[in-house]
């Protein structure tokens, strides 16, 4: 008890002074349900200040990490993956959002599957004690590869470092001389002062400074990492010309389209035909035009004479989509049609049929829909590009997600997937295959509903993990061996866009060691939308969500 | 897709005719998501009509219960117990309160641990296959002594019987006509005819019959069995007279205070001192005076002298108080104190303290701050009636419960304790001891603060199990070996002043087969109210319930 207030007090004195946040030992085991308790209680009466939880990063498969503590020492024996005791401390404080990591980096590390669970965690800081850091042949401090590697991946994901404990590497005061003085080393008289620590500072610079610059597209992305938007309905709204200027930058995917649509002339129109058959394309869902200008350029490229019709629904698109047709003088080869695809009569059936209605999960924007629709006027040996795609899934911690949905508080928010730019995340298995659209699609049975039940392992050297949701992406095959996609990775290279998609779950999913995750999916389709239901079955049943597509649907 | 629609119909046609219920056919194993998918949607939809699942009653250790069904195999090794497949149902289905359960009872049973869980589930009926009847030395169908002992169960928490297959007793004609016949029997047109079934229909009469009738207390308390309310805070408020009149109406409590002071008293003045000796008994909380009855019968019992003060704040209660001293001539034995306890500046200190201020769950009334007040005039080998009193919880299955906490949709709800007459709940666990007061308590490091850590460890043969709660009680001794208490298997007989207390748990806790549940509990003392704070740790951590008593307390 007298411990439980001079913590309050302290805290209340840090809070006090306006202090961003406070380090708080760590918890000694898995069962420290009193300090957590206490926690709790003060971060439901602090303002805006974060608190630390310092936590030792180890996982030890053996059980010789028996805790001497008296009160804490049930779970010791087990609880040996220091992740857990973090994991059991914020269930218990409920994903406090007020609530990080500060980790303990000690001279050994768990594996890389043990060690990727944090990167979806909130870890604010790395303590990296200077025990840890090994001796080079000159003497100066230095980190081995896999300290390394984790050291970058702090710096990617805005950890802060901090170098503690003494100086153990006896340098010489010769070395030291020879390195330069910046001027943090000047004091304010003018003498120089070196911290006693500045040879571990300095090597952490050097790992810093030695990083790959980001690449243009995602330093122009650093602005929507993790942040949650609601995907798109094209079908149902109309695009802003905005909207359309981005997507229409992306020339990594317009250029795959152009393959996609050279390959398929080629096959369609012998060279011998090549001057005197005239293929006929139509581009369904044109917007603003990439595709007719893609295709265009295919047929320019392969030499074929091409007729293209290009049908969009947006009223306002079909007007830039006329100014363009002039602009570039292609009057002769594109007619433009103001309509919906779904209902549009068209005055001929086409050979080729050219569309980007995709979102991040395939087919979440309704292509399957639309192109039920315009498949009527392909010719029965037609090609549709894209002739397929597959969505994929994969479970990842996600804490911040977990926070930014839940701040909410609500229910639909929780049953509503999500694009984003997934950053803070920790994928903890394989993606794999969810739903497959072929196209054209002339069977029988032929329907848009969908069931997939899934199981995942994740890697035995992983240990428990904490599942928060399901990160969702595509891969669509344009036509032949051209594809297209967002699963990690086959990834097209280069291509913006989409971000993944976000399935979260209710209730974060606690996944002991060895156990698989099982997920089952629902596409469900009703007379006017189309929505998703999830759930998990295994480790242990989450409730049903979005059923009847209550909280997030795409209107037809 | 098709069983999909034709069950929707279906479920749509016995809407439309307004039925009270439907039964669904039993799961195929416990991974039928997509069963659980569909009817989820459907109860999203319905109004008032009830779904019943038929669940078989089924529990077997061995594999050999191999499902043949392909879509649901995942589990058909691990789950060949029943329970488990309802569970996976229900949560998949999140408790939805129109869900119930159709127990089909087979020739053979499951060990009475396990079938103990489903009466704390949403049975609604036990179908009762006619091949599960055994043949009496007269021909007759009759069951088991363990299948007895479970319909009466039913019988005791209103499940409907179901008598359901063909008849597979051959009962000679003669031994038929032997039996009366019930008008029930007579067609309109006055031939008898006899249902094929009602030789299985008048052997369930007979278990019903048979049964012992309900204990008057019983009968009385049965429109509060697993209703919901609120403790009193007689501490903050003042009850009403008709809160006195109910609790003074239990003689057994009020029996054993005269015992208990009868006791003291022999233990306190020897005969050969009981004539001159006066001993002074303060009643602290003296409400409308049952406590001064019990006290002056034990004095006059025992044939020692009595000087009674007795202590009440509330002013509502002063008044019928100072008629009974009246009334019954008492003046010169007993003298009114209108003021509170733990402030009343006593004329002189008292032999003995006698109180009732114990709530359900014995502290929860805040006898411990009350008796610290009035511990100041007790002399310092002065004896306190109660002398101590301890807490008892135990996990509980009660579906019930939940869906009327759920039913509020609000977090407080579920951070509240209620007082209930517990009955439909399966109690998993022996109750264990978990906060003792002690009165008078000179200690220095005196604190009516408390913290629990507590380990309940389910019966093998139990299986898995769901806990939605946990169930609460006291013990008091109220002076050596004289007690009061309610747990369970220590309750002082007829006594029906206490219901027990229920702690809910915000999230059902899934316990695997073989799993301890730990649970963590706090007295939490403030300067204007006490409160509890409690959480599960394992199987898995829930979060903590009621920091700094945001949703409940009890005022000072």
């Amino acid at each position: 008890m007298d411990s439980e207030i001079a913590l309050k007090q302290e805290i209340a004195w840090a809070s006090h002074l306006s202090l961003q946040a406070c380090l708080l030992p760590p918890p000694r085991g898995g069962s420290c349900g009193n300090y957590a308790r206490c926690v709790n209680q003060i971060l439901q009466g602090i303002n805006n200040m974060q608190l630390w939880l310092r936590v030792p990063l180890e996982k030890s498969d053996s059980m010789d990490e028996e805790t001497s503590d008296a009160t804490c020492n049930n779970l010791s024996s087990r609880l040996t993956d220091s992740w857990e005791w973090w994991n059991s401390f914020r269930l218990l404080c409920e994903h406090h959002s007020q609530l990080f990591v500060a980790l303990d980096i000690l001279s050994s590390l768990p594996s890389s599957n043990s060690l990727g669970r944090w990167f979806g965690e909130p870890v604010r800081a790395a303590i990296i004690l200077t025990d840890s850091f090994l001796t080079n042949a000159r003497g100066f401090p230095c980190l081995s590869k896999r300290h390394q590697k984790l050291i970058t991946g702090f710096f990617n994901h805005s950890v802060q470092i901090v170098i503690s404990g003494s100086l153990v590497h006896d340098i010489s005061q010769g070395s030291i001389e020879g390195l330069p003085i910046s001027n943090n080393d000047i004091n304010f008289e003018g003498t120089p002062i070196r911290h006693p620590l500045r040879p571990y500072l300095d090597y952490i610079a050097y790992l810093y400074q030695r990083m790959d610059p980001l690449p243009e597209q995602e330093r122009f992305e650093l602005g929507y990492r993790d942040f949650l938007q609601s995907p798109l309905q094209p079908l149902m709204d109309n695009l802003e010309a905005q909207t359309y200027e981005t997507f229409e930058k992306d020339t990594v995917k317009y250029s795959q389209y152009q393959r996609a649509v050279c390959e398929a002339l080629l096959d369609r129109v012998p060279d011998e035909r090549a001057s005197t058959t005239r293929t006929v394309l139509m581009v369904v869902g044109a917007g603003r035009g990439p595709l007719v200008r893609a295709s265009l350029q295919a047929a320019e490229e392969t030499g074929r004479k091409l007729k293209v019709y290009a049908v969009e629904k947006n009223p306002n698109a079909v007007v830039t989509l006329h100014s363009l047709v002039k602009l570039e003088g292609w009057e002769d080869m594109v007619t433009i049609i103001s309509g919906d695809m779904r209902c549009w009569d068209a005055p001929e059936k086409a050979d080729i049929l050219v569309s980007e209605l995709l979102g991040s999960f395939g087919d979440n924007e309704l292509s399957p829909e639309c192109l039920d629709g315009a498949q009527r006027f392909l010719k029965p040996d037609g090609i549709s590009i894209p002739s397929s795609y597959t969505s994929f899934i994969q479970p990842v911690t996600a804490s911040k997600l977990y926070n930014d949905v839940k701040s909410h508080r609500d229910l639909a928010h929780f049953e509503t997937a999500y694009v984003v730019k997934l950053h803070r995340v920790a994928r903890l298995a394989p993606s794999q295959p969810v739903f497959t659209f072929n196209h054209p699609e002339y069977s029988d049975k032929k329907s848009n509903q969908r069931y997939k039940k899934l199981r995942f392992e994740m890697p035995a050297d992983t240990g428990s993990a904490m599942v928060h949701g399901f990160a969702g992406y595509f891969d669509a095959t344009l036509y032949k061996d051209v594809h297209l996609g967002i699963e990690p990775t086959t990834a097209t290279p280069n291509m913006f866009s989409w971000f993944p998609i976000f399935f979260p779950l209710r209730r974060p999913l606690c996944v002991p060691m060895g156990s698989p995750v099982e997920v089952l999916l629902w596409r469900c389709c009703g007379a006017t939308k189309v929505w998703y239901e999830w759930c998990v079955t295994e480790p242990s049943p989450s409730p049903l969500h979005n059923s009847n597509g209550r909280s997030y649907w795409v209107g037809l």
